[in-house]
């Protein structure tokens, strides 16, 4: 019970509001007992949390840090979710902004299996970033999603993922699709002397999830798309851990914790740090400019805490998506350098002259800039 | 493809702002394709939402429909969620309050257990609430936690279950406590001839939950409780539906999805409707007046729905907690009447007399109401 685990928030304030909020905070997420619960000495000073400072951040918010015994969260990123943000996740206007861990809750996890560097010698790609595309629309047949991933592949894509909306009624129709597009995408590689790798969806039945991706792997194909925020954290991270496969994180049904930005869990920690803690190579985010609200310096975030040194941790690409267009290219440079997977999906597949085109138009202006 | 599902938004006005946001989420959850891309007719036609009726709400808030065909949510909560709240939970300012499935959907989901009336068999319980309370403060020693679960049992507490902040480091740990718990509550309902059920939190690596869940029930308790928001909805939905046992659902975590009312998911949707068709046979939520700030209307809904005729699934048992009085009786009689569960903790806890005295004067203020 020595080591200590720091979660940090953002409350409402006043100041005096702001530090009852720590208080409750610290009491809610251990004990969960009211405020004159007679608590033994050894619960009190070894088991509630404490709270620290109060600092002001403009906007009537305020900065709380609210200190645990590491012990608590058990070095288990669902018991740390419970420790962190539990109940404290039901109270208006609370922000789980960062949580600081000792070297030792981080010993837990592995991580990515692949990461920026193995993902780059799968693809024997230095020094730009990768390109990605969705395979879409849904209702497309088979064949034409093959096609789509072909193209692309054809014109110099890297990775070509399902759709997070492609999903199949049965695990019959998920190998006869998966099938279908790897063999096309493996046709297309072996032409062309590329690498591009398919990744399916990973989703339908979470009693069927270990046989779809073995199914993925003995099929030669090397990883998968998972929506974690669906699919459960931990339920990824055990996938990832059990499997050398790379993972690709999309932030679906995520939005709930961060859409509104006065509450939930700041977009860098949770599509950052907690992505790439529960074994994510790619993770997905929607960038600035695109359809989605977050702010280029938010993005930023994003990619940086995914790419940061964390413990033994290999680093996770970004992947700033949704509703990207073609002369992007400058903007995802300067934004997100080399080191990041530029996700272009109904633009690229629109391209006038197919998919393929689109693949090559982007690499020839990314080819220009980096 | 032929029956419909309809998702019911509350979203941001004015009027054509709303339709715009209708017609971008029926877009963005089905093909993901911006609003130009060359869709095929079939596509266009058969997988493309349809954005209905819109209806102003007051406040500048609207309520959309996006009628979509049923048979792209699989008849799995995955992909119900993946569906109706994926990318949309992105949109700040997107509330989803209500899923209407054709009956074709539900036959997928078993639902509860045993539900309202197969936990009163259980218990030999008719005609009043059931009374429950939470075993805490963390940092308790097990024999004190399981003084605690048999004072109340004799004081004629329904059931005991583990505070949702009560985690085990290891497995072992996790046999040794739920034992000397699940033991003295045995020992306690042999003397006193009651039922008391005691369901230790089912929690951990997700490698070990059904090995956890197995040794309880091999120990002989009935059940767990379960956090779905951690755990991942469609992982506890796999868990009731192989396994016989009651399943408690516990809030922790979820409030992000309702804590800030303008966005997220309708909290009588998700704490009545979801955590019921994955197999809650109580669900659990803060009350009005209590430590989170649920209002009276939004509690009565919850159970409202928890409740109500839904398909052939068992009805669901409301548990209203999160800081509750003793005194609380009348009003908990008036605003849940009789087929719900109560459920006090800390307040019960540190009654002068002991959890016992505490339950049987909980207990004597129901008699006189109920």
């Amino acid at each position: 019970m020595n080591e200590r685990l720091i979660a940090v928030y953002e409350v409402p304030g006043p100041a005096a509001e702001a530090e009852k909020a720590a208080l409750a905070i610290a009491f809610e997420e251990t004990v969960e007992v009211p405020l004159d619960f007679p608590l033994p000495p050894a619960i009190r000073d070894g088991i509630v949390g404490r709270a620290g400072p109060v600092t002001p951040l403009g906007g009537g918010r305020f900065r709380v840090e609210v200190d645990f015994p590491a012990a608590l969260a058990s070095g288990r990123i669902g018991t740390l979710l419970n420790l962190a943000f539990g109940n404290a996740s039901l109270w208006p206007g609370v922000k789980l902004v960062d949580v600081r861990w000792p070297g030792s809750f981080l010993k837990s996890f592995r991580g990515p299996n692949h990461g920026a560097a193995g993902l780059r010698a799968l693809l024997g790609v230095a020094g730009r970033p990768l390109l990605a595309t969705a395979l879409k629309p849904g209702g497309s047949s088979h064949a034409e999603l093959a096609a789509a991933a072909a193209a692309f592949a054809r014109g110099g894509g890297d990775i070509a993922k399902d759709d997070q909306n492609i999903v199949d009624a049965s695990f019959l129709d998920f190998r006869s699709r998966v099938s279908r597009i790897g063999e096309a995408v493996a046709k297309a590689n072996a032409a062309s002397g590329g690498k591009c790798l398919y990744l399916p969806h990973l989703s339908g039945p979470q009693e069927e999830l270990e046989a779809r991706l073995d199914f993925v792997l003995k099929f030669g194909l090397r990883g998968v798309l998972v929506c974690p925020a669906i699919l459960g954290l931990d339920e990824v991270r055990r996938l990832a851990q059990s499997r050398p496969a790379v993972f690709m994180a999309h932030p679906a049904f995520s939005g709930a914790f961060y859409a509104d930005r006065s509450h939930g869990i700041e977009t860098s920690f949770y599509l950052g740090t907690l992505m790439r803690l529960i074994g994510a190579d790619i993770t997905v985010f929607p960038n600035a400019g695109g359809r989605f609200a977050f702010t280029p310096a938010e993005c930023r975030a994003i990619a940086e805490r995914a790419r940061a040194p964390l413990g033994d941790l290999a680093p996770s690409l970004p992947a700033p998506g949704g509703g990207m267009r073609l002369d992007d290219a400058p903007g995802m440079a300067r934004d997100f350098g080399p080191d990041a997977v530029w996700l272009v999906g109904g633009r690229l597949l629109m391209h006038p002259g197919g998919p393929e085109a689109g693949a090559r138009a982007i690499r020839e202006a990314m080819a220009n800039i980096v």
